[in-house]
């Protein structure tokens, strides 16, 4: 330390060992290592409880309140709307007319045509857009988020009734079971939610959903093209195989060129919309209309032409009226129940997955926070009380919420507004669909979930991690390859592949002494760092439990071999000193201090003594009752690497 | 820093801002945060890999060595008895005899009892104790470990057979399937070991094995009282409930006196004999041969008073002759090859778990190196060769282990010399074993599992970790009162979900600077460290991944509002500076840099600049690769924590 009269750095300066070492210093201060109050069982256990369940402290508003006050947050805390109402006012509106009326053009289309991806009537789409965005409204805390049939989960939950009932054979009880699905999948919302498992869902990481989505959108994408090149028998397989196998052997005679023509011409109408809004930000209103314009013209050209007795398929009918109930078709008992249940938790947290990952984004854009957990209640509020109103499962869309955040949108009111049209659509407007050519449809979906495929995001995953990247390609070739199911158990395995990994393999580092400071860092990141001789450092940077202090212990002998075979090799001098750095070793159970244990009686043998740096709290806590820190002795337990060195070998620390 | 003329300490003396920072100072020393240099995809893929399945290096030995030596290592390191039989002497084996011959009569009895608690005939003990021992003398490097059949896991084995087939009306059936699951718990510990995923069975943690132990040891006692007490009809069940009330509704009528006199007066003469060789570590022959000895006394006093005839169950057959061969006897196909399998995959893994704690423990107390991988090639070889010779699942005996280490043996060669006991017993004793009475064995089981009910490892595991406890107890009373799969199941359960919570929920901690020290730590635990002003310092303890980067971000804000709102109360300056300790952070994935961008653009929205310290080389790689780095500024990353408080304060750090 260059300019200082004092020939130890800061770090050096303090020692739990001052008092019993026998080299004592003339330091002033003693500083030790310190076990922290001893605290009561309970209040141990209910610290723990509330950092896993309640670490966002959900009643922190209610302290200190008076009853009415307690009562009013209370309501607010279901119901969200009692908060913000109170502050609406005409200017918000104003954002949330312009947003609400954006997405509502843009999601009755896209609704029609996510419904059959479902295997269920288009209807059934507009009832999903009218509903459950009402209850979100009221209960949900996004301000951002649009909700509603989407994509993917349309496909999975397609996928996934279809493997158990033949929609052409049993249409009635297709049905029943995508209502019960439904039903099912609100609850596991709820249950999630409330009992604050939340953190589940997170156990599918960005980059399995990354290929997930990505396979999904391209499996989706595929099957449009039935209704794309107007294809009679099409498979009803999902995967690209069987499907390119369908769309090639019709090619002679099965594909109809009037509705390609219609297809591939709407199809680059809309890309052209879309990239005009991407140049422009204030003209993102043109892609979002383009779709219901789309579907005007094209609907108003085959009524005129009367294309669909050329061959042209059409909507055909679309049932006026709104949301008949759909109570009494929910599978409460018989066979169909445990197969709800199933697809309905499946599709359920799928569903939350992406509502979730919507939320935080666009709550992290404007900062305000989300509620993970209220937001699943919510959710599934929303689906429980949908599956009873003949909606399927709704989520939130992750490209209406683009629109409706660049559109301006303020509250959840723009989904009010959204549900409002979607209403008058289904009163009034229903029949005007009998000419909409499914071609249309096909395109507005194929258009619709390409930027599902993130390459970009793909080409991040495998610059930062490559086992995230294998998650992610296994996902995305999972789907396309295999199916939905098999994409989404591929990239559930390998995440968690990746967890056990990272707890059986915790990485270890060399430490070595930064030239001139008292800092010591891991000499692979910093070649110029040099080992002190005689002492070996050592950070283990997990915490030590029994999925791998086995592998601790075994690692930290490895390095010790080797060192003292290199020290041998150049005739330096033995290494004396093993410091294991245990600032990173956030805690440690007893097959760690088992493991510690072996190491020192092994180091004992060979007449090297083990130092330990800086544990934390419970560490030194558990060192203690463990009786650990007794055999090793507490002059051999030090706050920094540093004072550890100093005292295993006080020379060098003074060449500084 | 008393007695410096220099104000700043040795961490404060780095900067990674010093070039960039507008606060210039007139430090010598620029130290950047390093990014490592650059690895090749394959490397870097090849580094990780090395890490997970051969971090001990195996052919470390290989290089730079002809090629005859490095036959003679191949040789070695399959059997490793070339290398240390060519060092064996004289002296060894003296020692190697009196072991052996000490757990050759500890084993006998032992042997017969246990073949009856896995449903077989007592010479299928006999057997396993012959054959299985002499394979793992030559392949297992072990120098302590007596192998043969072990109480937990012939329990285990007969409960998972019973459970497919029932032994007295299928006896045949019953065998066979036996050797089927022996012959393939061999293949699973033999592919454990090959393809080095060992570290699958740490995955069951030291406080789920002491109270799955702790079960069976209770369970097999309870099972003995059939023997013991002389009853005639006892259920099949396993559970302590079932079990008691079996033995009470036969109290009047079905229990024997003269069972239980002999039963009572050989179990106090055992646990007298193993009290004096606790008292006097010299004695510890007399415990060992005790077994023995009541055998004899009591197959003598009753061949003398014909006590058989008056209720007292003897052996009455045993045959006579060495293990046949039972390579035919195998299920390789029909319907109970997938039974065989799943069973032997169950018995294997927990016939490990016992074998490799063991052979760690002796091989920490006399300081030498087990391969845990070529330990389960070993241990798997012999059960597939004593599965093709009438021999059921053996594995290494905590009781005989530790009775082989205290009676001096030296090598594997104990193994060989008990072996050679069983085999002249097979050959000639077989006979004299007609009259021994089943009580004497149950006795001795009793006596020999009474060691497993390790109540202080339990006390232990309660002071050091209370969820390790829950675990602990969860697997105890699963055993006893459900059965050993359900223990087994709720153990693994139990310890899966810790590592979840440790993924999940990784601890954070705010840091506060030692008085007069530039060294800054968790405020909890160090009471007298103080914050400061201005300035919040969290510490993340974890590597940041998908399945806890929405929980840290979360937490880290939560932090921070608590207190921004403490600090509004007391009027003290408001928090500008948010510094995150990144020491602890080894790694860092797609979803971890989201979770970093959405709170800095939350914190850019409120004014608070958000700067790290002293992230690893792996995370710091990532920053730089997603451009992280560079939106935060890499004037915002520091060495350490105090050189990031002199820059955001400079006129704090200069107080000290």
């Amino acid at each position: 330390m260059s300019g200082s009269a004092h020939p130890m750095d800061g770090e050096g300066e303090l020692s739990a060992a001052d008092m019993s070492s026998p080299r004592q210093r003339n330091t002033p201060f003693v500083h030790k290592v310190e076990v922290p109050p001893k605290q009561n069982l309970f209040n141990e256990f209910m610290y723990t409880f509330k950092e896993t369940f309640f670490h966002d402290d959900p009643l922190r508003h209610f302290k200190d309140q008076s009853l009415s006050k307690k009562l009013m947050l209370g309501l607010q805390s279901v119901f969200p709307v009692f908060g913000w109402g109170r502050n609406y006012n005409l200017k918000m509106f104003r954002g949330d007319l312009i947003a609400g009326l954006t997405i509502a053009s843009l999601c009755i289309p896209q609704d029609i045509g996510y419904a059959k991806l479902a295997g269920l009537d288009p209807k059934y789409g507009l009832y999903s857009s009218f509903v459950p965005p009402l209850v979100y409204a009221f209960m949900g805390s996004s301000r951002d988020i649009a909700i509603g049939p989407v994509a993917v989960v349309s496909l999975l939950l397609g996928t996934l009734l279809r493997a158990e009932i033949d929609p052409t054979t049993s249409p009635n009880e297709y049905l029943r079971l995508a209502f019960t699905a439904t039903f099912f999948a609100g609850v596991t919302q709820v249950t999630l939610g409330f009992f604050r498992l939340g953190f589940l869902i997170d156990f599918l990481s960005h980059a399995a959903v990354v290929g997930f989505m990505g396979g999904a959108a391209i499996t989706i994408a595929l099957q449009q093209l039935k209704g794309f090149l107007g294809i009679k028998k099409f498979t009803k397989k999902t995967s690209i195989v069987a499907v390119l196998q369908s769309v090639f052997s019709s090619a002679h005679h099965g594909w109809n060129w009037q509705t390609i023509l219609i297809s591939i011409s709407f199809l680059i109408f809309l890309l052209v919309c879309k990239f005009i809004g991407k140049k422009n930000k204030k003209l993102f209103w043109i892609p979002a209309v383009a779709p219901l314009l789309s579907v005007i013209i094209s609907t108003f050209f085959v009524y005129i032409t009367r294309a669909d007795r050329k061959g042209v398929k059409i909507v055909n009918h679309l049932d006026k009226g709104i949301n008949p109930s759909s109570l009494r078709l929910i599978y409460f008992s018989g066979d169909y129940l445990a197969k709800g249940i199933r697809i309905g938790v499946v599709s359920g947290m799928v569903a939350l997955t992406e509502a979730v990952a919507i939320g935080r984004s666009f709550a992290a854009k404007k900062d305000y926070q989300i509620d993970g957990n209220k937001e699943m209640v919510a959710l599934g509020a929303m689906n429980v009380i949908g599956s009873m109103t003949s909606c399927y499962v709704a989520t939130g869309s992750f490209s209406r919420s683009a629109v409706n955040f660049v559109a301006g949108c303020q509250t959840a009111v723009s989904n009010i507004i959204m549900s409002m049209v979607v209403l008058l659509t289904l009163l009034f407007l229903t029949p005007l669909f009998k000419y909409t050519p499914n071609a249309i449809l096909a395109a507005i979906i194929i258009n619709a979930v390409i930027p599902l495929i993130d390459v970009n995001a793909a080409v991040l995953i495998f610059k930062i991690d490559k086992l995230d990247f294998v998650a992610c390609m296994g996902a995305f070739f999972g789907v396309i390859f295999a199916s939905v199911e098999i994409g989404l158990l591929i990239s559930v395995g390998i995440s968690f592949a990746k967890i056990l990994l990272q707890v059986t393999r915790p990485r270890t580092a060399i430490l070595g002494k930064i030239p001139r400071t008292s800092v010591y860092r891991n000499i692979h990141q910093y070649p110029e760092a040099t080992m002190v001789p005689g002492v070996m450092i050592i950070r283990v940077d997990s915490a030590i439990y029994f999925s791998n202090s086995n592998y601790v212990r075994e690692r930290i002998q490895r390095w010790l071999i080797d060192e003292e075979e290199k020290v041998k090799a150049v005739s330096l001098p033995n290494i004396q000193f093993l410091i294991i750095e245990m600032s990173p070793v956030t805690d440690i159970d007893t097959s760690g201090i088992h493991a510690l244990e072996d190491l020192y009686k092994s180091l004992q043998k060979r007449d090297i003594q083990l130092v330990l740096a800086n544990p934390g709290p419970v560490v030194i806590d558990k060192l203690h009752v463990s009786n650990f820190a007794d055999m090793l002795g507490y002059d051999k337990i030090f706050l920094t690497v540093a004072e550890a060195v100093n005292s295993c070998c006080p020379k060098h620390s003074d060449e500084v």
